[in-house]
């Protein structure tokens, strides 16, 4: 076994999630530095062997990698500005939630202290941090995330850089994210229908496996649709979806099953379908999403 | 090579579908009558080698198995009451659209007529039919199901008898349709604000792809979170999500991207959490869309 030293993290933000970013880059051998507005989660950390510091200037000096994880853009810009000029040289990683604007934003205001900077979007709860299959997307600065990548990957084996865009991270973040909530409401939403006529769900998942594995296999197709803003299709066109959502709908209803959702998808597929879009594909409708549509 | 006689299938209705299921069974070997409203698609399907039948008591008394598949529960009716006692004897397998309750309707109705019945609901568009991987979910007579398992399997390789209910297809359908439209509603809406940022959507699937994969693993214990109607969870309930959903209602804002999707998502899962449920996982909201929720 041989023994390297590894560079010093600093950790901005102990919640749940930050804690467990600490302790990742401690079981991969890093001294940690953290702080945290509240002191009982910075000594519990300290429990595990890191340094905890005063005040963010103190954390910020100890290390050359920063990782801001605290609760909303907000908050990372008032723990950041009280590093004041401690940040110059310093890559920080934020890893806080917010939207794309906000992610450019604070990295322009990083970048005019002289930090460089790399946004991270976790794809992961906290008890996955660390693991082999955590997704992380990073954007910004390439340099940040070559030269601290022995670090990054203690986060998640899948760590992504998907642009110089600091902004790019959180909308790769909330097309997962967004994906899921649709797929879970329109299943919840049928799970109404089917637990209300006695059907158990785990028996229909598998019944369904295949089915709904099917689902994603639609999704390059789809994707290479908008990419090319081009959506005729052969078979399988809007036209062909609308019965399906009418029936949904008046499903819902005879239920007592709340039909806005599908009563949702209805309109917009009806609209399509009016606007004389009926043999083109799904994909069509990230037109009716657009601005001015 | 052996000839061996198979049994002799009639299919009510031609359109796009029917004569797919036609060909599906005369590529299979099965003598098949073919009856349609308009006369064109009959010799179309007379090309393939069926016999035309000029009427629909004609084409029901040619076959021990009658195949429906017309558009909607309405013709189906119709199209059966011509019938009039030529189906007594006879299995009618129907794959035609509805609610459950049509289904079950006329399930019952076949019945008082004399015909056993099993209701279909095909998984796939017509070029699909027949495909080694295309689902049908069956449910109604296990006998008929049994007894013509040989024609049935040549409309599509995964055929699934789920129930002695006939309206259970149509449940299953819907709730693969249903978790499919939520998905591409949700992708599509991010797609909206990926592309209107220079994202090309195949670039931002091929980085999540496999955080996209790891969706369809969130199901299997939503299902059973459903079934159990317990919802509680140490890790990642609802109050995780909730600043990620704001994050995507003010980022479609910011954008000029239709935010009517999730400022409905945002909606449920205030109203969970706002209910005390900001543990429990997100398998919770199924109970804010049953009845009187």
């Amino acid at each position: 076994m041989t023994t390297t030293t590894r560079e010093s993290v600093t950790v901005l933000g102990l919640g749940e999630m930050g804690a467990a970013l600490a302790r990742a880059f401690l079981a991969g051998g890093h001294p940690v530095t953290g702080w945290n507005r509240g002191r009982a989660r910075a000594d519990a950390l300290a429990a595990h062997g890191a340094t905890v510091a005063e005040t963010v200037r103190e954390a910020v000096l100890a290390s050359p990698l920063v990782v801001v994880s605290v609760q909303g853009d907000t908050a990372a810009r008032e723990v950041l500005e009280q590093a004041g000029d401690a940040l110059a040289g310093r890559a920080v990683l934020n890893l806080t939630d917010g939207t794309s604007a906000e992610a450019r934003a604070i990295a322009r205001w990083a970048s005019e202290r002289g930090a460089a900077y790399l946004h991270g979007q976790l794809m992961t709860i906290a008890p996955g941090v660390g693991h082999p299959d955590a997704t992380v997307f990073y954007g910004g600065s390439r340099e940040v995330h070559d030269r601290h990548h022995a670090a990054l990957e203690l986060l998640g084996g899948r760590g992504i850089l998907v642009s110089a865009d600091a902004g790019a991270p959180t909308l790769y973040g909330m097309a997962v994210h967004g994906t899921m909530w649709g797929a879970l409401n329109g299943f919840l939403h049928a799970a109404a229908l089917l637990s209300g006529e006695g059907i158990e769900l785990t028996r229909f998942l598998e019944a369904a496996d295949s089915s709904m594995s099917a689902l994603l296999s639609l999704l390059p197709s789809i994707a290479s649709e908008v990419d090319r803003r081009e959506y005729a299709l052969e078979f399988g066109g809007l036209r062909h979806h609308l019965p399906s959502v009418e029936d949904l709908v008046r499903e819902s209803r005879a239920a007592g099953v709340d039909d806005d959702l599908p009563a949702r998808t209805l309109d917009l597929v009806r609209r399509a379908v009016a606007d004389g879009h009926g043999d083109d594909s799904y994909a069509r409708l990230v037109e009716y999403f657009r601005k001015g549509s």
